[in-house]
């Protein structure tokens, strides 16, 4: 046999298999056409920094610190860092053994452990024990449809079958149990174990926030079918309206009281990579686990072991942000006043992009409640669908294309994250500079009104 | 039934058989005798900074500076970091889009990619081309006995057989070309399909640095077997003898010329966990590709984009660490001070446990020749085996328990590392600070000695 091991030919068809198309064809695009020298707006993922917001002052101090603790021997430090910056510098350095360039116990710092427990207490009223770092297995996992692909892709990857429940476009992206008891029964007809249930909450990319009463019903639907619940709740700072505040899976379960409080199994997790800080590149976060029988987090905690250590400085980064400044510290005011401006931009970000998709020739759009991203439906003309197909290209991928090349807004195609047959989106976030929207959104309106114009087929009425 | 999804019954078996003793039993009674108030000497993990190593000062200056890049534009900078620093932090914010807190290409910052090809170029004489980050999947995979569980516990998840070929003790941990060709065609007569070869060069656990002859050997033999090579080079830099210096895997094949440089499929690696940095913390790497097709490039790129972004500050030590400072610099003499200061001491360090071990009753222990830990061979007597089985242990294990109890010095039995059938070994790091080495030795030789007399058996010959 002529093949070698790493040929395309050997390799496991689990990796093949795997799709991800957040970085995929229109990525690769937009990032040819920066080489030759055009300007590309990178709407496909949700990398604040990389558009332009500025990192939070307080915690790059602080980690700056700590990254360079001969600083705080030298007697001008005070001229250009804060004292409550040094002070806490100063703390996170006593929780470590041996600072930032020392592998940490696999589960993270213990004091920064402690200090996301306290704040999942704050945040829920109750008790909280939990590990960082992330593992993952499994049969069928039901996930929502839109969904982030990182949950297509890693259920891929390791074998498992994605169950998918479909969210209500019409109802604003809202979540229907009966789908979900659909969804369950038809993954069961065809053999699979289904064992756990993702929810995004707010939600990627459709941006919904789910209600207290819809998570209820969620809880309760998992309960009865004896499904591990996944609450990825990593935008939870981003919200966008007042009606429906964030509330976490682990507050509604703890609320609901015995049995269920302590029988469901629960995993929750949050990052440092969206909020108002935006820290992607530090690559930071925890998961919590409510109801995990011992013995179970011991072997999470053995396969957390094989990677040593999670990121020192991120761990940092998750403390700032779990343990934020208080009334009273000197750069107080600084942090909110910084935090505030991001959270108040984002939120007219989210209606004038709402607000200009929706005045669109054939393109609605569900409001922005949460997270970062506007999921625009696109209704194809019949002629747009064929010319596509001629193409050789998804209709979707087809319109995302032309509308990079015309106006070097780069977006993910709707077909990335799973959609109803026959309907299409797109996928942008709302993250371009604020100064810089109304021209982006007319240059979107000045090419997607062309486009229809150009393949509408009046014989055809294009539908919801 | 009343499984729910994450009771350990229901975990996937190949969860429940990794096994990973680096942080094991040794390491937990460790830690819960540390809580207790006692001295405990870390030994156990490869980890200097908890050891008291410091920290190269002008890595650290930079990433500080790029963590906080407000400093740059303050007029005070200049008093608390010296102008290359500065200039560095600059040049390498220049690279990123966004700074340290945007998610970067999924294969790393394209501009320090580009430092480490120039690296591996200087380092091997020939062009280098390569990709961050660390995605995995096999069949049979060939790992040298001892060996760092890294390997055999990655192996054991993702469900693949681990070969073992065992390194030779009384040949200063050499390795023989011929006891790996017995080892494939074992494997392959249980029906295994061998894809892989791991090496450790220097070696973890055991302290060998692999002479040319011997890398040309194992080349030879992958090529004519069809097994991509692994090339864990981590400790490139951590070398404590002349007579053979590293020489990488990738710099020898190139060497032997077509067709085999331009077949043999190898994956070579390196971190900036180790070395005379340290930066354990801090989690950087990258690993270098040869001969693979672009086809599966696309496909580990594709993996690799699941996880988004490698963590931006670690690229940016790795880029420092492959593109140092050079004569002339500002500060290219403290750099080298504290570099030197650190291998110096190092090579001490390797020399007195080795000579430590080998004065005492029935220890063995080959020299250090590089990365950084000793191996000694504990030869058990009859009796000591014995008292282990009643007290259900594993008999390393149970020396090395006794050891932490007596002198808090933390070590890993070297059942986890794989040894020959009764032959018994610990692993502890050459990392203790130099002024504490005699203490420790002298506690150990202690301890051994009495424990020696205590279980020693005359009518028992140990073997070697
Ligand atoms: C829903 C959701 N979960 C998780 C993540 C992962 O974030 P990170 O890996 O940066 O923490 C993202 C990133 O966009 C996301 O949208
Ligand atoms: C042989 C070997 N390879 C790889 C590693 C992993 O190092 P890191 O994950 O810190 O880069 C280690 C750590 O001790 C090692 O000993």
């Amino acid at each position: 046999m002529g093949l070698k091991a790493l040929d395309y030919e050997t390799l496991n068809e689990n990796v093949k298999k795997v799709q991800y198309a957040v970085r995929g064809e229109l990525y690769l695009r937009a990032s040819e056409l920066q080489k030759e020298g055009k300007k590309i707006i990178f709407t496909n993922v949700g990398n604040p920094h990389a558009l332009g917001q500025k990192p939070l002052t307080f915690p790059r101090q602080v980690v700056a610190l700590c990254q360079a603790p001969f600083l705080l021997d030298d007697p001008n430090v005070g001229l250009m860092f804060p004292a409550d910056a040094i002070a806490r510098a100063k703390h996170y350095l006593s929780l470590t053994s041996g600072g930032l360039g020392a592998y940490s116990d696999s589960r993270g710092i213990p004091g920064v452990r402690k200090e996301v427990a306290e704040f999942i207490e704050r945040r829920d009223g109750c008790d909280a024990d939990l590990e960082l770092y992330y593992p993952w297995e499994g049969d069928g996992i039901l996930v929502p449809v839109p969904q982030y692909p990182l949950y297509s892709a890693t259920i891929s990857l390791l074998g498992g079958s994605l169950v998918p429940y479909y969210l209500e476009e019409t109802a604003n992206w809202g979540l229907d149990v009966n789908n979900l008891r659909e969804s369950v029964a038809q993954a069961r007809s065809k053999g699979l174990t289904v064992r756990a249930m993702v929810i995004i909450n707010p939600g990627n990319p459709t941006g919904q926030c789910l209600s207290e009463a819809n998570l209820r019903e969620i809880i309760n639907f998992c309960y009865q079918e004896n499904l591990v619940l996944l609450g990825d709740e990593v935008y939870q700072q981003n919200i966008y309206q007042d009606e429906r505040p964030f509330i976490s899976a682990r507050k509604v379960l703890m609320d609901m009281g015995p049995p269920i409080s302590k029988e469901l199994q629960l995993i929750s997790f949050h990052t440092v990579s969206k909020g108002y800080w935006g820290e992607c590149g530090q690559r930071g976060g925890y998961f919590e686990m409510t109801n995990l029988p011992p013995q179970t987090v011991d072997e999470i905690y053995k396969i957390a072991s094989i990677a040593l250590s999670p990121n020192v400085p991120a761990q940092i980064f998750m403390g700032l942000m779990v343990n934020p400044l208080k009334p009273g510290d000197i750069s107080y005011e600084q942090f909110i006043r910084e935090s505030q401006g991001i959270l108040q931009s984002l939120r007219r970000r989210a209606r004038i992009m709402t607000d200009g998709f929706n005045s669109c020739k054939n393109v609605v759009c569900n409001f922005t409640e949460g997270a970062m991203y506007s999921f625009p439906q696109i209704r194809l003309p019949l002629k747009a669908i064929e010319a596509a197909k001629k193409a050789g290209k998804v209709p979707d991928v087809f319109y995302c294309l032309k509308l990079l090349e015309a106006t070097g807004i780069s977006t993910v195609p709707g077909s990335g994250f799973g959609q109803k047959e026959g309907v299409f989106h797109l996928r942008t976030t709302i993250l371009p500079a604020e100064e810089d929207m109304p021209a982006i959104m007319s240059s979107f309106k000045k090419f997607n009104d062309k486009f229809m114009d150009e393949y509408e087929d009046k014989w055809n009425q294009s539908r919801m």
